[in-house]
């Protein structure tokens, strides 16, 4: 039997996140669709992390087993014909046995985008949260800087979350401005439910004044979700990198 | 009476062009929707060209006469708040008396984007050309450089213009790479029907070896719309500026 890890990249617009869900299009479904065409069997597709609705991938690892010997350079090609235009396959290769494309995975590495202009742009709508006014980028990247370390991140996780240690290392967090485009990106071992999207959501608050970036330590300690800044939009978030 | 020169970037996946036409919504009938909302009448727009259905634009110029005294800066805010997320008007200013957006505009400035690489990018779908094969943007800058100058070019127009002079001067014409993204700038006082999509596809023949460079003066003086390259699809093209 082999096991083989498929890479993906792509739009969330259209797609009620990764995972299979009854009455809502899922990326997993999709994919699965294409594999079936392609290795002639319908088999379990086992995801790196599930998405939100809306939330994009530059790149997502999943995994499947297989007895079918069509080469990795074949699946890649053939995935791509059978999949819409807004999922691509990037790549795939063999991993060992043990290998599991969530409890493997040794970090990740997310994007929050926002377009920082008075007047939207067409070609970013469902790709970056559109800010009409003034971000001080300084401030907000003075205080994702006090995300990094390892904390109690139970102030950034929305209920619904299921697990019960919220206790995650942060190994880089930065927000940069390129033109109007203004992004925070962040590395870590694990993140908790919704927690890239409220650390957005806090970091808003720091750059209209109504925290400051020495806030952050004290809302880490009181593990307090009203103290945190509102849960950004998911159409902002990408997942970028999966480190295995 | 006021003469409002509006401009306006839009994505035109879902539009059938910019000119109103029948069975079909075009950017200019939606504009006009907003235009009433905000004006309380219906308007006459006039634009500053027809565009292809699925073709983009940067920057388009669009003119409105009308008794209201609504400032400049409240049109481009009312107008957006109207508008859907694919159509932005970003700028707004008043014109005199007989300007008018098609015949005093000086020159255009078309983009075409073509993205290569093995693998399509799910996040430019509909917005570049995918292009699979290794693409020689070299020989490419080459070739659009031949354009350059006041030349016939009746071998790059497709059937259905109405025009009868197929003279026109090309100020500026390249090729260049920027990763995977290979794009054709191009500056001229006019165009023909499709002129932008067909010099694209002939630049792409060159890229195969089909055509060389020097070949692009024999098909401009031949006036043959067979000699030159297919016509390539619209979603690669932009509008990218509009000079008067």
């Amino acid at each position: 039997m082999r096991h083989l890890l498929l890479t993906l990249r792509y739009r969330g617009t259209n797609y009620h996140g990764f995972q299979v869900q009854q009455n809502a299009l899922s990326v997993a479904q999709v994919v699965q669709d294409a594999v079936e065409a392609v290795f002639g069997a319908r088999l379990d597709v086992k995801g790196c992390s599930r998405t939100d609705a809306g939330v994009h991938a530059n790149r997502f690892a999943l995994a499947l087993r297989t007895e079918s010997g069509i080469p990795c350079d074949a699946v890649v090609r053939a995935m791509n014909v059978r999949l819409p235009e807004d999922i691509a396959v990037t790549g795939c290769r063999e991993v060992p046995e043990e290998f599991h494309p969530r409890y493997s995975c040794t970090g990740k590495r997310y994007l929050y985008k926002i377009y920082n202009s008075p007047v939207r742009d067409p070609f970013l709508s469902g790709l970056a949260l559109h800010w009409k006014y003034p971000l001080d980028e300084n401030a907000m990247d003075a205080a994702a800087r006090q995300f990094i370390g390892t904390h109690d991140f139970a102030a950034f996780c929305s209920a619904g979350g299921s697990v019960e240690d919220t206790v995650r290392t942060i190994t880089a967090a930065s927000v940069a401005r390129e033109g109007a485009l203004v992004t925070f990106s962040v590395t870590g071992s694990g993140f908790l439910y919704n927690m890239v999207r409220i650390m957005t959501g806090t970091l808003l608050e720091v750059s209209r004044g109504a925290l400051a970036p020495s806030d952050i330590p004290r809302i880490l300690a009181g593990r307090d979700r009203a103290a945190a800044g509102p849960t950004a939009p998911p159409h902002g978030l990408y997942l970028d990198a999966v480190f295995y």
